[in-house]
């Protein structure tokens, strides 16, 4: 099988919303008219984004799931993405599911596949993303990381620290019964971008990002941008991971997962979360819970901007926790 | 060197276009009104696509030349890109000059960056350009692939095969006096993309595809997309490599450049050539060359399109050619 009859037969597909879909030099997108186009870029190699033996399907989902979530911090309305894969060769019984996890993900979100390159290499996958984002008396609607203000609220999305826990367990440092590991590799393998939640923010959240490589890394991108401090309650954070509720008392389980600094660790910068973290003034409470019932997605306030500088963590008494927990970096 | 720190040292510049560019989770960009986004996309691979030793400006040159060449191709004028980028590890004296032959590419094209990925692993590029094409009336004036017709004239921009001959050379099947090496080697590390042909040949060349896998390869998408067949002329294609014209006489040069066959292959299905393929009916010859004049770009008539389906080789002539040529497959 060569590289066009790849393309024809696991990724060419008409194209219903672009002007001009996969097979010719370029793709053609015609935004509609006061709106503007968010683009995004994601690449995922093996061994530093996903093990080796990931069933492809969940592959497929993630690696569009990591780009539609940057589209969610953004508040944009997914339109298209363009695919580039470079496989070690062209292996049927991989492509098949990868390109079903792909495309069930794509098709839920309306998000059609105009245009990539395939190529022999080490695995490795490469979405561009895009998505619309109307631009009102001149202004754009799109969420940005720089503008949180002194006294909004900081919420988060959904759950924190299971894909962490997740990793943990798949790379052997800790154990977890079986069904709790379901449910968290699920988070690991097939994180749900929030973007319908990401479309209820515009007009209301201040600033947002998607966690991605940690909620106190990421939140660190919004304060630095937006010139602004913040005051996390690592409590209200810690109960944020799902497995965590459910897992057995000490002495039943490992150890090492039985610690609670590990588990808050997880959830203030396990990474892999791909929820969105955001502000909003405190006068949109209101508006804010109803974003969250209309986008059907949890949401938690989990602290709040302040105007002097730096990160402060809190727990339940108001007792200040040491910050010691970094976020994942590349080549560190 | 962190990941952030790599972005903010080597590849985040203000935006001048863009209206958001690199820094956020989306870059925003808004499309003039009466105009498509062109969008391309393309990967390349260490040890598929390039060496491991080459020079990384000329890399940099190279990665995004690729995707200039596919809006050339469609008529595109150039707009932005996002840049995706696997390292093994943070290499300043890599970085530096990478960066420095991709944005001297870029800013002769008016190009900017505006997002991306980095991230750790084998050596991988991944670029995604964006260019813009009029609609007037509401007909998008990109150039297709599928619009040759009977009769058409087939022409092909600048120079053919030396890319490829370089290739053979640095492979150490071929040899050549320094200096045609030389300038071959500038063809296959530094190919120019057509844009200025591209641009004027809106609304004039009636198909255009760019020859990055071959000649004949790529003619044959234009072919199959049109629903037409073609005659080349393989002496004008032979005479368009460079290298030929100055070749030492047989036997003072290696065997293996002196044997003619070699040189029409290279020409026919070397690949890397990066020039525009295009047809153009018989009755704008002039506009043809006025298009090559005004973008100060060599064009050659080199064949013309056909109603019967099928590719037709004949030499000078007119005595046929058997076309024994394949052009560059990915997982072959």
């Amino acid at each position: 099988m060569g590289e066009f009859d790849l393309i024809e037969r696991y990724f060419k597909r008409p194209a219903r919303q672009a002007a001009l879909g996969v097979g010719d030099d370029c793709a053609l997108l015609q935004p509609a008219p006061g709106t503007q186009l968010a683009i995004s870029c994601d690449m995922l190699v093996q061994g530093r984004h996903f093990f080796a033996d990931v069933d492809p399907f969940t592959l497929g989902h993630k690696a569009l799931a990591v780009n539609l979530s940057d589209l969610a911090a953004c508040g944009a309305k997914p339109l298209a993405f363009t695919l580039a894969l470079a496989l070690p060769r062209a292996d049927e019984a991989w492509l098949a599911p990868f390109a079903q996890g792909l495309f069930a993900l794509a098709d839920a979100h309306g998000c059609e596949l105009v245009g990539g390159d395939t190529t022999q290499g080490p695995l490795n996958i490469c979405i561009t993303v895009f998505g619309e984002v109307p631009v009102l008396n001149g202004r754009s609607q799109a969420l940005l990381r720089s503008g949180a203000r002194a006294g909004d609220d900081l919420y988060v999305s959904g759950t924190l620290g299971d894909a962490r826990l997740a990793l943990e367990v798949l790379r052997g440092t800790v154990s977890l019964p079986a069904p709790l590991l379901a449910a968290a590799r699920l988070r690991l393998e097939q994180p749900t971008p929030r973007v319908a939640l990401g479309l209820a923010l515009r007009g209301l959240a201040t600033a947002a990002i998607d966690v991605s490589d940690g909620l106190l890394g990421d939140l660190g991108h919004i304060l630095q941008q937006s010139g602004v401090g913040a005051t996390v309650n690592t409590e209200l954070a810690l109960a944020l991971v799902a497995a965590r509720a459910d897992y057995p008392a000490a002495g039943t389980g490992s150890g090492a997962a039985t610690r609670p600094a590990q588990w808050l660790g997880w959830a203030l910068a396990g990474g892999d979360d791909y929820e969105l973290l955001f502000t909003a003034p405190t006068s949109r409470r209101d508006a804010v819970a109803a974003a969250a019932r209309t986008s059907q997605t949890a949401v938690t306030r989990i602290g709040q901007i302040d105007a002097e500088r730096g990160l402060r963590l809190l727990d339940g008494k108001g007792q200040a926790v040491p910050n010691t927990y970094t976020s994942f970096e590349h080549f560190a």
